[in-house]
């Protein structure tokens, strides 16, 4: 397991990971296999399996970071990602899930570039599949590991619950014109910090990990969701399209209130008039592209791109740090580390 | 505990039942007094507590009904009602969920009289406000009992499960012409017949009854929760609005394919003919109240008010015949058999 470890940074995966990942994806097709048939092809749409008319597709939408992450985090202290596989077909499951309702709730159109599920089947259909996910990941957590089904169905289920409040904390942003950067955090520590987390515990119940161990992975995947999510900000305005996979400055294109524009805001100053003026009064719709453009400038000019770096690398060094006494093993730190780093300066 | 179950109908509520009721109640504010402070209103609107501005309300909206049955179930072979009280809570805390999803899903503006959560709260909201309750469900259930965790959560998980694959069996009947009887029971098995079944199971599993007594009940809820839905199918053409609560035929002038309505469709001759055309063909929107009285005139022309009695009839023998052996207390069995008895009499 080790010497496979070290290389584990997302952007080069190795063959332990790229095995473990492929039994995950069979793992979720089974977990899904009996739902009902309509709910089952919204699903297999959604998981990337079919197409909108239920034809085989070529392969899986989604990287399943949240998976792969639960099954890292069993593999430390010498733990086999196989025992942790439930643990991270339960995280996935119930993360995806609220991403399916998440695109109800925003009214989006696409997910990496394919119609969302709400779109194609309905919002009915949409919720009840999400519903079902939901609930087939705990099925999975109780029968799994019935010994241990008290503290891990506890677990995600103190999880979904935070997921939906930084849910409704997003909601709610978008209807006030004054959101702070202490709210922001709040919010992202509720959607993206709570189900990294979560996934980090999970594994580590799973390999059998001592309490300490557990609440430490936890701590360490409570950080890294947040810099997965800073780190979406930051991309969503200066990231390469070309990586990316979206339309430039696809966040100010649609006013979205990220890490960087909140830090634009509370700044001072004539460019922060210029932002605000242009961010808010501008004819209802997306911002023009020459517009986006000027936003981003006086985003980088009120110190917003140095900022979102800043916290960052700060969230970086929190999530690393309790590492060294948590993780005796050397190689295993490194790749957790190589892990961390990979999400801090993924350009994707 | 016994001397009170002798009078356990739920027309003449003993004691024990009221005392039982109240502490379901204290338990359900209790488990979601730590939710978002948004949710938090929404659901305390929705459970009758508090008024859409937040005031303080005279009492609960709805009458807990499957809570109570749970409660029963744990009372029967000489259990004590305390000792299911989480049981009460999880279902009533996952099948409310699913009502407040329902009502979206229906696009339904009222429920008991008054507006239903997402037309005050919006549908964001609503979504996230029945998410959080399923989670803390899960919550109580394993929380509560860890050692049977795995068998509660995972009993929970599958009734969602079912439930989902009800609502959505209902949602793609509005779009069909067509819809047969068992089409209709494999429907109302995942809605109605999945809760009152997890109760009763679960009632039974928190009162130490073994797996033979908790199968038993199952089943005896399972026929419970068909019998109530088919009541409430009658109660909907033929039920007296000023004990309902409802307008005089709702089901009729919304145009619901409920049991006795499938019945009159399946039958032949030319009473079948001219309401089939009535249901039909009419302009859209909803039947007017001549109409309506002219549906129901034709449905029981077709057999469709005898085969809805006679059907309720025999679900109610079906679940009383195996509570012979099952529950050897007399006293205890009356109790079961009074309640069930007044389901399928039920006036309101």
């Amino acid at each position: 397991m080790h010497q496979h470890l070290g290389a584990a940074t997302m952007a080069h995966e190795p063959d332990w990971l790229r095995e473990a990942r492929s039994s995950l994806e069979a793992g979720l097709r089974e977990a899904v296999a009996d739902l009902e048939p309509f709910s089952h092809r919204a699903v297999a749409y959604y998981f990337g399996w079919q197409d909108e008319h239920g034809r085989s597709s070529p392969g899986p939408s989604g990287r399943r970071r949240l998976g792969s992450l639960t099954l890292l985090a069993a593999c430390l202290n010498g733990g086999d990602w196989h025992q942790a596989l439930p643990a991270a077909l339960a995280c996935e499951l119930a993360f995806n899930a609220a991403v399916i309702h998440d695109d109800i709730i925003d009214h989006d159109h696409t997910r990496r570039g394919r119609p969302t599920v709400w779109t194609l089947f309905g919002e009915a259909a949409a919720i009840l599949a999400g519903n079902a996910l939901t609930a087939v990941a705990f099925d999975v957590l109780a029968t799994a590991r019935p010994a241990q089904a008290a503290e891990t169905t506890g677990w995600l289920a103190r999880t979904v619950v935070q997921l939906n409040a930084g849910q409704l904390l997003d909601v709610r942003f978008e209807d006030r014109t004054v959101v702070t950067l202490p709210d922001y955090l709040a919010m992202v520590d509720g959607k993206a910090g709570a189900f990294a987390e979560c996934g980090c515990a999970l594994g580590a119940v799973f390999a059998g990990a001592d309490a300490e161990t557990v609440a430490g992975l936890a701590s360490f995947g409570n950080r890294l969701g947040l810099i997965w999510q800073l780190r979406n900000d930051y991309l969503g305005i200066w990231g390469d399209p070309a990586l990316t996979g979206k339309e430039p400055r696809a966040d100010l294109k649609s006013r979205k209130k990220t890490y960087p524009v909140l830090v634009a805001l509370a700044h001072g100053g004539e460019e922060r008039e210029r932002f605000a003026d242009l961010y808010r009064s501008s004819p209802p719709g997306l911002l023009s592209d020459d517009a986006s453009h000027l936003a981003a400038d006086l985003i980088e000019q009120c110190g917003g791109r140095e900022a979102t770096l800043r916290e960052t690398r700060r969230l970086l060094d929190e999530a690393l740090a309790p590492l060294e006494h948590l993780v005796p093993d050397t190689t295993a730190r490194e790749a957790l580390s190589a892990l961390a780093t990979a999400f801090a300066l993924s350009d994707r």
